[in-house]
């Protein structure tokens, strides 16, 4: 079974299953326990950290159980607690595989720039009172499209050896209060995105100049890119997979 | 002071002090008690219920405290939970009285119209997956344009004898699944806009139609009207006072 998941990441530590913790990964693994009465491992897209939402997270088990496609997310729902939510639920290939076969994963991060936090919003946009210029931010997010070392932009604590990745797409977009970074990419590295967001922030705050980000990526060192913000104002947004 | 406050009321049995239960004024009238020492008793535009948001409720209080109008927001929100957000603060005359100076009031009922709950909605929203007629909906809305006697979509549970009240503006809007009531009046009646929301919900599953409206209300009677929905989905919007 391929199920695409939303889920609110606040009470969660993260995606991936952990011994001392709660994570999003067990509490579906429990859900499908209950429903079908095996011991389910699921796979998911790719790990998101803790207080990282997801919007269109993505995630395939195998299952001997004769429940219809059509009834699989209403049962569900009807067990998971209201901050994870099954979107959509399909029968896939035996051969699908809900990592190594993502194409493109959408994150989105998104800055709350009114004067006081929208209470609202307030788990899922990071609060930043101080002007920031979006225009800049997105003519620097520009810079980061292609395929490059991300090296800069990759938390030390990897055990990953290959931090060549593509990015597709790159933009700020501001609409009233709320300014929206959203990166489509082949695939990202551990804090990848949020890194990405925090030097954006501080072009945003003119720290840096968008012509700063060539070089930031040709230096493959953590310290040249900005500060790692809040998790909370990051969401999976959707990934996508070939067309079969 | 006159302090505009918005709040996720998910967590308070309501706006108004009780004795053995966690509200909105108590947790405000201790941030005020923390910021300057005084015991201050706040006065807000209205109670809203156990489980009811507000973008913009109204609140005024008397002090004897300097600080500058422009420190109190940052002061206030320094102090207070992060479900509560103190907005906007002024200083206002003497005789200003959040309660019997209010000219409008806005409220809004949100109904999840998607096949399954938005996670990131869930508190804020009344999911309901069925079909909803929105342009009847809107058409019954209009018919509660004007002053009548809402006893017919007020709480028998109420102390209030004079039950007419002005609506001035009534509509239902669809934006793709979410369904939107908006009121507009001179006052409202115990849960009046969530037997409001109610009826227009069973007009949009086609139980009734838009011209029972004014039958309903020529009932005078809470039971010709339908039921109330759960508190989630509604919001005290803005509150108005005539300009000085």
């Amino acid at each position: 079974m391929k199920v695409v998941v939303s889920y609110d990441g606040t009470r969660y530590h993260g995606f991936q299953i952990q011994s001392n913790a709660v994570t999003v990964q067990e509490v579906l693994q429990q859900a499908l326990y209950e429903l079908t009465g095996e011991s389910i491992v699921i796979v998911g897209s790719g790990r998101t950290d803790a207080g990282v939402h997801a919007r269109g997270q993505v995630v395939h088990f195998d299952t001997n159980s004769t429940i219809p496609s059509e009834r699989w997310i209403p049962a569900l729902n009807a067990i998971l607690p209201d901050d994870i939510v099954a979107v959509h639920a399909e029968k896939a290939g035996d051969d699908f595989h809900a990592r190594f076969d993502a194409k493109e994963k959408t994150y989105r991060y998104l800055i709350d720039n009114g004067a006081v936090p929208d209470v609202f919003q307030r788990r899922y946009a990071y609060h930043m009172r101080q002007p920031l210029d979006v225009e800049k931010m997105n003519e620097a997010a520009a810079f980061l499209v292609g395929t490059h070392d991300f090296t800069s932009f990759c938390s030390v604590q990897t055990d990953v050896e290959d931090k060549v990745r593509t990015v597709l797409r790159a933009s700020v977009e501001r609409e009233r209060r709320w300014i929206q970074l959203t990166v489509t990419g082949n695939g990202f590295l551990y804090h990848m995105v949020r890194i990405i967001a925090g030097t954006l922030i501080e072009v945003g705050r003119g720290k840096r100049k968008p012509q700063d980000i060539p070089d930031i990526l040709a230096k493959k060192d953590r310290r040249s890119a900005g500060r790692r913000p809040r998790a909370q104002g990051l969401t999976l947004w959707e990934v996508k997979y070939p067309n079969r």
